[in-house]
């Protein structure tokens, strides 16, 4: 693990999350650029000396260069956006798979980069955009390539949350790096959540982005970047969309929520509530289809660890797109053929970051849409 | 009343609704433009034939006519969008106090001249924006006057419906005229319930518009109206929000939900549930404020007929405004001062028809935003 | 009317109620045993002096003395539980049809005995177990029938209040006759709300009781009657039950529910949201219906005002009951063959006051179980 | 571990739980009475073939006799319930502490006779109730504790499960041994799940129990336990309380769900959706309070790992147990003083035993009231 230190806390989901099935151990890490903090983070981690790094690099190099069945097998990027793109690279270089937080670079040239050094390096690049390892996300998505909808007229994905209505930024490394233009981007709140609900609508639709028209709202003056952005979105076949980030809506706390309209029916999924999926046939009654059940697809059961009523939340998805990323490595380790795996890529990398710069583009214009830039 | 025939759905709910305190009785109409249907429809609501007119003008003339103690009080008008202004002006001329539904008018600039109109009438003009008629509306709006919200940052009003995803207009009337501009006017979607979602924000909040940014999308080839209706909308004073209305979400019944998001708390307001107002305090738990109890502000009890969990749903928030129009027209005749009276005034009709032509302007421009026309 | 003053709670329901449909008008009434209350009363709800009454036998004796077209067609009996059966055999025995509030008597022998006078009379007689007039509760009933829940085996009813947690019998008019067993009878909480739980259970699936095991308990000290009431039932062929009504459940309003579980599939319904029905096919999801959709029975259709999405509640639900009274009547008085009707009639009275002394009964005893009473 | 093999239910999440938090490695296990499938299930485990057993015996002998930094610190016993209480006598003989699922014993007198066992040997011993886990239940346990209720007047806890509707027990393991009398004792729907329910409301209100009166009902035919238990529950001081437990109750999942009423407020709270509490103070609209949030009690916060809104669920309340467990099993192996401990010991394992037997004792009499057996 590259990031992810004690006050930092998505590293610590990602260590829940890979650690859950009892396939996949924190062997070394670099947890943060001061190396007092990683080697403390090191230390509660309950991880040996030695393999507790003071640079990224560092850690690189010498893992390495220990015997193949001593070094990690893959490293997890849990920095701030800005350092995703040359810690990628430089494990990448060293011949280490990588799992790396989203967005996934600070620019999308950065973005194409790394995906042309990926697809050179032949290595497993999985990017944890968690949400679409929910079980009831994928019996969505299940129920729309099922011809369950019909044809996707609209869809409707909000990501609100209230966290940054207070000027945390002072005080809090979570919302300092997240406010601040030289390691987050030129997007805070839609680069930081709406990039979830961006990537949600189209691992359950399928659909492409044709154009978009943005509002960014900086609410706390003085603060460099958006807390608060509304898009309208012209997908490609006619569909519409609403999709809505904010981090200044009182009382919100992780609410994203995701609805489908289709010819022939709807669907819509709230993440706070996530093991019920809402699928509303045309001119029928909705049905209220909940995780666990065998009524379900064989992918949403798949993923799934507890019998139906055991509620499963936020960690099991997570640990999910670790499932199958492990899955992937094991099977190039053994020299199995598999897949496809079910976790995001490069690819899907590409594709948020042109998202992330077509919206500031948008943001920026006075003209109505803004086409979307090319992946 | 003029307008609501037996195949019509709003003048049955008028009735309904004027009827409930036993304050109002129907004591004449005009029911259709077919005289025909006119007389059957009186005849099925035991109105003497005497009292069922062929036209509207002609029972203006000869309610006009009867000794004061026998004509009507005022006159309900629902017919159309396009026989509002002529109807409403007529009974005006003629002396009566008049409700009208909503949209106002065919165009804003009839919507002006109405506004003339009724002001030399000196007559009582209301206009049926029911779902402010909801007691937990109405708290909504205390909740934003007593501040306990702060200063207000954004609104979310969404209208979904789902029945205009069939071709109903080819055989039910109710369709029929909604999706015809001659009836209807410049817009469908977002004239028929979208209207309600803008002047529930405005009720609730008080804030003006300054610009808007309008998507209207017509799903079903070749109807000339639009069916789905995507808003961003810039408030004076530096708030944003986002209003929707469809008619093609597929599911959804009549889905008017609200928002309101403040610096030192956030309201939410269901109208399927409209018994309930969430209201949060910014750090503290969610309050679950539930219509008849003792804790609530005296209007939303004032506006109330059943004890708490009794509920009370569309035609007692309908009955609301007829109860407020009924004072208003009782004191007008006793000669009492009284008021203000809490219902929807030709201005807001006014408002609402800028509101409209704003939207269908930036619907057809190119640019992000349009500022909003003259009320 | 007679009882229904204007301190009264359910005589202003009934008026609505009455009138909603436009089919029944108040014409005349007895609201108090005060003479002078009455008149007020009467004055207050736009009566004429004549027709307001100082004595129920004088009502029922000058009524009867009217011409045929002029009188009441039928009385609402709203007094108090003791005066019930006096009032109803008075009108009864005047050549009036009867609508009579729950419980139907003050004891089991005073309602067999209204039974044989009703059923002498030839006259109608209807009690308004109001909850049974929701379209959803019909739907439910409807789906029992179609045998979509197979064979039942579990009802849980549930009715909790929690208005008298405080000691309002000193002031409060509907406190102080529900607890006082001069005029209530031998039970305040199951009698008052335990006995629509009861009647709802029945309706939707028509089981027959075999015996209960009841504990009721009075927990503010010095009140003569229960405040609460717990339940086991054991239903004729096998099914068991759970049955409880409390008045002293802190912030619960009107929490009538029901949920019934068979071999096939279960349903769920709670009165404070009564638009949903919730039934849920083994092994499927489970289905939301929602009033006013084309997917209902013919007889949910039947009782339903509003399309979709616009809620109705407690008042239409009690209009429907009036309804169908209404329906009787007309038929009886036009000489049309007609029914069968959809309200509870005085043999449902009579179980449900066998059901209320059989439990009274049993919370006396130490046996476990107290045979179900002959009705 | 001691049971816990590849085809049971609750071992996995045992595993899942107690590895989630980094602090506890499962080292060793015998998870089948069949030495073949214990061998299978530790391969599965990754667990070296010298730490798996052919027997518990064997596993507390051999464990007991190597190095104390080498052996297990404690074992966690998952058996069916007739080989808890000499599964968890023979490691504490051995000198382990215990972990061991619940109902602690195949009967009373078992568990009264582990207890003295457990007191004896000075060790730690710990049963998983896992849903005193839930960091929204430990919140109610501090509202009831602050006085924030008043006194307690009642307890409503439902447990209704679905899945023994079908006669499972012919081919699922699961099932085959919980209806056995053989292997679950006297109950099986009271002793699986009811227990729990009795536990919840213990933890919550801290109430004793009075008596009882429990009606079993078996269902399926030939089923030799219950698979339907109702209870009416008399509390120690007055309170009162319906207690639930069904398997047969179609479509329902896992949903325990409890209610508390007291003089100044209520509780509720669903385990399937357990990030809320809902909490009414008298006359006061109804708070909801949500994991993660600032505003609860030091309790909650600690036992809590994700920010709110990021859902928590079945897994983390079970591993919040383990948490206690760890704390308490270092602390003992470090010498340091601790506690008090958040963990359910043999002592809620007498009085969970004891609540079992009174309430089979109770469904096979004729009285209404079973007083409660000294635990």
């Amino acid at each position: 693990m590259v990031g992810g230190g004690l006050d930092a806390f998505i590293g610590g989901v990602h260590r829940m999350a890979a650690n859950l099935d009892g396939q996949i151990e924190l062997a070394a890490g670099c947890f943060s650029s001061d190396p007092e903090k990683s080697r403390r983070a090191g230390e509660a981690l309950y991880l040996p000396a030695s393999r507790v790094y003071s640079s990224f690099q560092e850690m690189a190099e010498r893992e390495a260069a220990l015997p193949e069945n001593q070094r990690i097998d893959f490293v997890t990027v849990v920095t701030p956006n800005h350092m995703h793109a040359p810690v990628a690279a430089c494990f990448l270089a060293h011949g280490f798979h990588v799992v790396c937080d989203k967005p996934m670079t600070f620019t999308l040239a950065e973005a194409r980069a790394l995906r042309e050094t990926v697809h050179k390096s032949g290595k497993i690049f999985a990017l944890t955009h968690n949400y679409t390892g929910y079980p009831m996300v994928k019996e969505a998505r299940e129920i729309v390539r099922r011809g369950d909808l019909g044809e996707v007229l609209k869809i409707v994905a909000e990501y609100p949350q209230g966290w940054l209505l207070d000027r945390l930024e002072k005080g809090q490394k979570q919302a300092a790096w997240r406010t601040d233009p030289a390691r987050a981007g030129a997007t805070c709140c839609l680069g930081d959540i709406g990039s979830h609900a961006e990537n949600l609508g189209r691992y359950i639709t399928g659909l492409a982005i044709e154009s978009v028209c943005a509002e960014f709202t900086t609410f706390l003056p003085g603060r460099p970047l958006e807390d608060d952005s509304n898009l309208l979105v012209r997908y490609k076949g006619g569909a519409r969309g609403i999709l809505y980030a904010s981090q200044i809506s009182c009382g919100e706390e992780n609410n994203l929520t995701i609805r489908v309209y289709g010819t022939k029916g709807s669907l819509a999924w709230v993440q706070e509530q996530p093991n019920e999926l809402k699928f509303q046939p045309k001119n029928e009654p909705a049905r209220i289809l909940r995780r666990g059940n065998g009524y379900l697809s064989d992918t949403a059961k798949k993923f799934t660890r507890l019998p139906a009523g055991h509620p499963e939340a936020f960690v099991e998805a997570f640990a999910n797109l670790y499932k199958e990323i492990a899955a992937a490595i094991r099977d190039r380790i053994d020299g199995t053929p598999g897949g496809p795996y079910d976790f995001p890529t490069v690819d899907d990398g590409v594709y948020g970051m042109a998202f992330l710069e077509t919206a500031v583009q948008s943001a920026r214009s006075d003209a109505k849409w803004t086409a979307f830039l090319e992946a």
